[in-house]
């Protein structure tokens, strides 16, 4: 179905901004915003059901077929209500309405004996998650889990920053309890980074079997829950004068190194 | 010397807002701001000179001694001052005028022979520069070289997003051509970080020698200037959907890499 949209106070649009902006709103109608070309086509291929496409032809290619998108309908907006709605004004083009999916422990899949699993405790800035996700996909790892989440993970600044990663790459949410219990009943190990004394250095770590690499956030790392119960505690060598480390640049250092003891397989 | 200060219409508090966002008054007084005690902590560490210190005295814990931070004078302000100067407006109690230093690369100075050194070419986010920063620090580099700047490094958001980082590492700024003459005249291995096909795996190459790990920028990389002169192309691999990773943790994968094979000496 094609239609246009060329006023701002038109009811669809109105309710456009309220998913993007409220989490109680993606929440119940289990639906949330995609914007971008790359972060739409990441979506699709990650099995993502397309709801609504909303686009504003002039930022488009020439020639561009919007259907390339499958959707159930295909929204042409006037100016005026795409700079309404979309975040990126001058690019792009087009955003979407996409039916969110599951993020159950129960439904993860992995198709080898060993996975490498990213864990990440309450992360609350979306430009970490997304830095994180970015380096998930990149290293391939097998998934990346969410303990006591701070936002719902269709947050639009989290789809953003992770240039469309939230996408590519399993992502499970629970409690730190549920999660833990997985991971156990999974065989495989924990890892807390942790700047603890007894912690042990990341480096002399045998991370080729199944391994969870566990981060906290960096205000005040894990929880005690995380730092009794994980099978190991783990130090990135702080050499310098401060004691901290952007959370998603220690996620990529441990994240290299497991692929790295892994030859990138 | 001590004074006080209690109206934003103070032109001593009217400089101060323009030297907080304005470049162009930074290198012309030869100063910049520092905000946070820690910040202010680490800038004396490293060597910087402080003019003139600014507190409100409810934000400081109690009995804080000020002058723990020489400088030539202290000027206690209003809570409405405090909030007009200040980014963190209800912590922290302090921010300072600081001399600036040179950042020239004759100035570098290092007590190895085989140095280890991250170059950012023409980085543009302050977060991401503070970030590297922190890793930097974290990872006890020998200097990080800035070339091409787009921004002066005294950038407020720098100072910021490094948590004081800018000022326990050795920093340096040229033009690349600068920066790849200096570098060859010392005898440093250039590693370009670069997508290409020629690219050679960063994990397998030695890094004990004099090292420079050389990273572009997320939107085009490094300059062709850099690939062709470079000692070497290196690659982190890419196993995912995506072929970009954020800036800062590729810099942090590179830099442990490094200090792993040299056995973090």
């Amino acid at each position: 179905m094609h239609k246009q949209i060329s006023s701002v106070q038109n009811g669809i649009i109105k309710s456009l901004v309220v998913l993007g902006e409220k989490s109680k709103a993606r929440k119940q109608s289990g639906t949330f915003i995609v914007e971008g070309r790359r972060e739409l086509g990441l979506a699709m291929q990650g099995g993502y059901k397309i709801q609504e496409v909303f686009y504003y032809p002039e930022l488009l290619p020439p020639n561009f077929d919007i259907t390339q998108f499958a959707a159930d309908s295909y929204i042409e907006v006037s100016k005026e209500v795409y700079e309404k709605i979309a975040y990126r004004t001058t690019t792009e083009g087009v955003l979407a309405v996409v039916k969110d999916k599951s993020m159950q422990l129960s439904d993860l899949q992995f198709n080898t004996k060993t996975p490498l699993i990213l864990v990440a405790e309450a992360p609350e800035k979306p430009g970490n998650i997304g830095a994180m996700l970015r380096t998930a996909d990149a290293a391939n790892v097998d998934a990346v889990l969410i303990a006591n989440p701070k936002t719902d993970m269709y947050n639009p600044n989290i789809i953003r920053s992770s240039v469309g990663c939230l996408f590519t790459t399993q992502i499970a949410t629970g409690t730190t309890q549920e999660i833990l219990a997985y991971l156990k009943e999974n065989n495989i190990v924990t890892y807390a980074a942790a700047l603890k004394e007894d912690s042990e250095y990341y480096h002399e770590q045998d991370f080729t079997k199944g391994t969870a690499l566990v981060v906290g956030t960096e205000a005040v790392g894990l929880s005690d829950e995380w730092l009794n119960k994980a099978n190991k505690k783990i130090i990135i060598p702080m050499l310098g004068k401060i004691d901290s480390m952007n959370v998603s640049v220690a996620a990529g250092i441990l994240m290299y190194e497991a692929k790295r003891q892994r030859s990138f397989k």
